[in-house]
């Protein structure tokens, strides 16, 4: 029985999309079973997110884009086409910290994300028998110095043989390159342990504890040339007080991380955002 | 410049429907700004809100339903029809405490709340120097012993008279009775000073504190003939600790309250909100 | 290098009982690290929890409470003694899901709980090989129809062989008999996965959903006799909407209840929870 | 009946601190209703909130730092003594928006807020009429281009002739010269509209807008020279999405400066608050 299809849609904000789109569904004999849109009013730039069943529709998957390439000609419109029952393959990268890499791992054997694990990347050797008893492929890839450049080349290589869709960093700790970056815009995920635009930059719970702030927060985001500046998924904070040291935030903090982490990964392997710019539209 | 109509409707589900709705607006020139729609799945019902420009609209807005009335047929839908240029008529009803009637009165100052606050109507007389100081006509109808109908019966009359849409009791203490009730029905929105259903009826801080819950909540709902029974628009939770008496649930429980009761507002004046049985469809 | 002591102090409210304690410390040549205190001016009860360095205390550990004692007669005082250097024995009950079981795991693994999980009993047999595989004894403890009792036997034997001082209940879905929850009475944290009082019992992100509200929650609380009855600990709301269906309230609840469960099992770990009746102090 | 006395304490951390408060107290056949701690275990510093009955006290007030003295002075303590029974004056400073304003205004009368206000000084003349209503002193005291300076030594002269305790920026979107910082030093509290660090200076919820957050906040600190760079009150945060125009951020961004704002103001009129560096600790 197949899943659905997901049409990620933006183009120029413009009269008729909405009806165009509906009706290009609905003429194929295709049912709606979800559909968002938004307007940045600013930008004028329209966002649409349509999922229909693919069951009984009259076009095959193969020739969904084809078939549609006259309304995305018409208004102009950036496409995207996505099936729910073809499971995106993820790789997570980790360093020493574990909370995110098993937070992440569990979600997946209790059948959260809809994904497969394909393989953990990891720059330290600590976490390679708990992955492997939980049957992902662990690949240790370490960094020594002056052999960055070498290791980014392991990585990519890594992430093509086995086929990966989206990377998520699990507090990796490690800047990519522009050559990453760049070979998987807008799918790697990462986690940064600050309320970002605040804290930006190394030991965020430091500078946050400094700062005598009562609220910490975690942001999940997508990767670009700039640290800590790529567009942002999700974000959370937790209340802390003058008790909480450094260590005590830290602590705290790996809460939010995992979860932020989770939410983000989840909403884009549902196929709910969309980039434009340094922001994203992650519908509900 | 004319405003926007906005289309609440729900049916069974089924397919086609949200083509022949934006198939409706694109044939008549319609320019669709928001869209939003969800399906309950275990009752198999549809639920759809669609805000169009009536600038350019080929239809007049005294028309529009019944140009409608094919495609309401032919679904079997439910159909409500606002238009956001048009205010909708509050009364505010309240008794000693002010801190919601306030609140409301403040961000309908403001400019908050799209909507006419035509009236108070109190059964203390503590208020009255106040609003009318704002501006807005004070009812005095206090409750005598033995005549709550003789008092209700003005209140209807009051309501009438005023030509009010929609009843907001911000605290006002006192069950209406099913005669109220049943002639503002999905119209009248009431705060409960608990996180529903824990704590129904009466001192809902008093049983929070005797049970020692560690959140204290408050609930925005339509009033329906069962007590603190009615669809559920808005709540919110805060934090508590031993440390805080009854007298401090209360307070803190206050902030509760007219956020939650002002959030619940401002979605049904945005005519955002979809009643079905015991629930509601908020749309974001 | 020794750890600290704690005193977890009760009795009725009256003058002179803060300075006494301290004067005991004092004089003793002690040191206070952390001092809190509460008193509920309903029941009239004072609490008193006092953290004091053991390092060149005057008194051996094992006279503290011989040394106090005239200290406790004078205030009619209930005294609970604990040393932060003497890790406190968990053992975890589990049954099918495994979030709170492996979220509990993996915090004790990365140094978060300052206690030794000395066991795991398990009425489904699915998690043995992840639990051994992380070191722990696994106790597989199957509750067959009409033998209840015996499988109660089984567990009282084994909490008792390991030693246990707290047992967590980590969604074990099976109802104590009062044998064992006399025999560890404030020692057995469970997680219901609602917010307490609301939705007691079976199913409850069965009944939010069809209640319509807008606030999941978890509760961890002591177990009583009575049934999701016993003192909180703490609690966690989580928001949705119309859209969330009950495996997704589920699935979003299991977030509420890791989380819960563990901050109420490091709050009783670190010797800051003295209950009284249906209620509890939680020093912060 | 008299209330209670506030001893705010600090000094380097050493032993016997707490014993020797204590018993000064006792020896003055004193009673603790309440005592609070905390160490900054990288600072060295100690931190004591002890409030005592008066009633019965065997010092009469005026001369309670005297006795105190030989304490004070072998700890090197700095004290601060407070009267529960004694109203802080309040000046409130406003400028065009009023939700901060109303809602302390609100709070006051219905006697949330233990002070009194004395006055409201505003740069703009929009809110005389409801002000001077509410029975509270009105000055408008505008800044003319040029006159800056001018402006402030009114400020000041208004400010000493009402004989204020705590001046509160209710959104006064003034930068105070170091004159008026310096002479009501931690005595000056603003509400910024971003959740600081982040987004300092103006327009922080373009700002947020621009960089797509997906929580906006507000903070409640001390004013010193630096801008935005005080010790911190409070904190909170409300979720925001894709949707939100700036317009919509600033909405929602009100309700978060009110609270944030009543907390702040409620906790230093409780004396709960010590000022160290840039931070604070505030008890709870």
């Amino acid at each position: 029985m197949p899943g659905t299809g997901v049409l990620l849609l933006s183009c120029p904000d413009q009269r008729g999309v909405v009806a165009s789109v509906a009706e290009f569904i609905a003429s194929n004999n295709g049912n709606i079973v979800h559909a968002e849109q938004h307007t940045d009013e600013v930008e004028h730039v329209f966002f649409q997110r349509v999922e229909f069943e693919l069951e009984g529709f009259g076009v095959g998957r193969d020739d969904i884009l084809t078939a549609f390439s006259p309304v995305a000609s018409k208004f102009d419109m950036s496409v995207d086409l996505r099936f729910t029952d073809v499971k995106p393959r993820i790789a997570i990268m980790a360093s020493k910290q574990p909370h995110c890499l098993f937070d992440l791992l569990t979600r997946w054997r209790a059948g959260e994300l809809p994904a497969d694990v394909v393989g953990v990347i990891d720059n330290h050797p600590d976490h390679a028998d708990l992955v492997e008893h939980m049957g992902v492929p662990y690949f240790h890839l370490p960094v020594s110095p002056g052999a960055k450049e070498q290791q980014e080349s392991e990585v990519l290589d890594t992430l093509a043989s086995l086929g990966v869709d989206l990377v998520v960093l699990a507090r990796y700790m490690q800047i990519l390159s522009p050559r990453i970056v760049d070979a998987y815009r807008s799918r790697i995920i990462n986690i940064h342990h600050s309320f970002l635009p605040a804290f930006i930059g190394a030991n965020p719970y430091r500078q946050a504890h400094d700062r005598g702030v009562k609220l910490i927060g975690a942001t999940a985001h997508y990767v670009t040339e700039e640290l800590d500046e790529g567009p942002i998924l999700d974000q959370e904070v937790s209340r802390v007080t003058h008790r909480d040291s450094v260590a005590e935030l830290t602590r705290k903090g790996r809460d939010l991380e995992t979860i932020v982490l989770a939410r983000a990964v989840r909403a884009h392997l549902e196929h709910r955002v969309l980039v434009y710019g340094r922001k994203t539209v992650v519908f509900g």
